[in-house]
């Protein structure tokens, strides 16, 4: 039997916790992944050399990989000292690969091989663009890091989003989503992970033409001043307006909450548990699944961990979040279950 | 049969040579390797990260890995652009593993693994040193770079040279010297790849100890201003001195002239090929195999290729020096030959 054919589009740590969890079932993943990273460690090296952002890549391959521990530690390695401070080893892995085979997608390629990688790790383009947003007031922000940290967003409004120098969707990428069996959206910050890769010419077009099930996995919390007053809907809604057409079929939600404390917590940054009220709305094409997908690992805050303080803590679950997509996957014939699930 | 064990001791470019040729056969292969590098990439290294010198291990790493043609090429790309100019990506590679392990030793097995290393490449020492060269006008030189840099030190003297912390050798090191049939000197930088080993506490006790046989690969051209006006037997009564006896039982030495354009370009820079002349000594302990070991490739002068104007043209070749080398293992009963080889 043909192993079902899963797509996911994202980037970063979202892409990571569902690949690490869809890793573990015998399914063909292609993991298609933004192109747009300009911050850090990833900036550094596209200014410096020249190359393509290598840090979503990474962290896709990390999670496909069935390297032994320690290749997969090494690649998340950051360097804490010196000249070096702040790059993973895992981007300069990459970056001399691009520049050893004179192209990023191949130096991925031959990066999957040394990884050990199972399943396809596939840039969403391979030539050099930045993502722009300009706002209702004319201001112009350019590049994820620029529009990340701007917190206006969703209060003056987006005018439109786009990306510089245009950019034509890598090949296989198409080939994949017109071939798959369920195309995984999410999750991931939106602005900077999830719509630069809709942004990319050919990519939503290649998702309507594709006969798979499109599901979106919504966020856990919504990111202070760019989706600050979302409710599952309005993602739906908008990813929709990306792919110019209806086409989301499922919505994986987390119905479980977190604990108080870490409510509080996020409160205090303005960044809201995600709302979804079943009946603000009665009409819905999409099916929501609405179940626990939430992690309960105790996310250490050592003090002098930086970068742990920087990332969100209330997470999803890998197996959790994999399940219900495999369960997805499973009931098979679409037409038949979308009565059984509400 | 229990595979013939042989032991390098060098560091740098003549073990990348050496090794590359030994590797095509089946015998047990531990490399020693010197630790006293503190130049380029290497330097800054050691200098921002505190590691110990990863240099000299790349380069065996790299001549003893089965892994694919990518994965040894990109261990040694260097960088072009930006503040990662310089730097080799397996020193960075190294340094990575060495921070992740907490152990330098530690990081080059696992290097070692990942690499799909043939034999062992082992740190002469795991103790982080330098070595200094103290001259008979009490002028200090402290590091090989200094030393490597310095073209006065023939014409002066050599009061001492030692290393500074004093560092003990590496325990594997001194095993795999007690257990070897034979034991590998050279070729290499004279000052500072070979003579760095001799002068870690109990290398050349180990050696001095050992039933091995004792080869010394004599270089093929004098450097200018350290050995500018040694004979080939002057090389041999220095290695005694720093063993502590006459220990060295052979010595292989390239008979085939490099063209005369070549030599013309060393002399020009006072780099003269080493004299051997059988007949100004009648005493020798040692039997001197005199054979072609001369690399016959052209090397490439490509006029941006700063790195291979840096290195010399006269060279080894890899298959040639193993050739001779497992001759004189295979020849076996050690007694029995001395009579045969003048």
């Amino acid at each position: 039997m043909q192993r079902k054919k899963i797509v996911t589009i994202g980037g970063g740590t979202g892409s990571f916790t569902l690949l690490s969890g869809l890793k573990k079932y015998p399914v063909d993943i292609s993991a298609i992944v933004s192109m747009a990273d300009d911050g850090g460690s990833t900036g550094i090296l596209r200014d410096e050399l020249g190359v393509l952002p290598p840090g979503d890549v990474r962290q896709c391959l990390v999670a496909l990989s069935d390297s032994p521990d320690m290749l997969r530690n090494l690649m998340s390695y950051r360097f804490e000292e010196g000249g070096l401070k702040g790059h993973s080893f895992g981007n300069l892995f990459l970056s001399a690969l691009e520049k050893i085979n004179k192209s990023f997608t191949k130096g991925v390629e031959e990066a999957s091989l040394i990884l050990k990688v199972r399943g396809d790790v596939i840039p969403v383009t391979d030539q050099d663009t930045n993502v722009f947003m300009e706002l209702k007031d004319g201001k112009k922000l350019r590049g994820e890091e620029d529009i990340n940290h701007n917190f206006d967003i969703e209060k003056i409004g987006i005018k439109k989003n786009y990306l510089f120098p245009k950019a034509r969707a890598n090949k296989k990428a198409i080939e994949k989503l017109l071939k798959a069996d369920i195309i995984v959206i999410g999750p991931g910050n939106y602005y900077c992970s999830i719509v630069p890769n809709l942004l990319v010419d050919g990519i939503a077009d290649a998702i309507r033409k594709s006969k798979a099930i499109v599901v979106y996995n919504c966020n856990l919390v919504n990111k202070k001043g760019h989706t600050e007053t979302f409710s599952l809907d309005d993602y739906v809604d908008s990813i929709n307006s990306y792919l110019g057409g209806e086409r989301v079929d499922f919505v994986t939600f987390n119905s479980k909450k977190p604990t108080s404390k870490l409510i509080e917590h996020y409160e205090s940054q303005k960044e809201l548990l995600i709302p979804f009220n079943v009946s603000s709305r009665s009409n819905r094409k999409y099916r929501v699944i609405s179940s626990d997908t939430l992690s309960s690992k105790e996310i250490s805050f050592s003090p002098g961990d930086i970068l742990a303080k920087q990332r969100a803590f209330i997470r999803h679950d890998s197996d959790k979040l994999a399940k219900v997509l495999i369960m997805i996957l499973e009931l098979g014939d679409y037409e038949s279950i979308i009565r059984e699930i509400v």
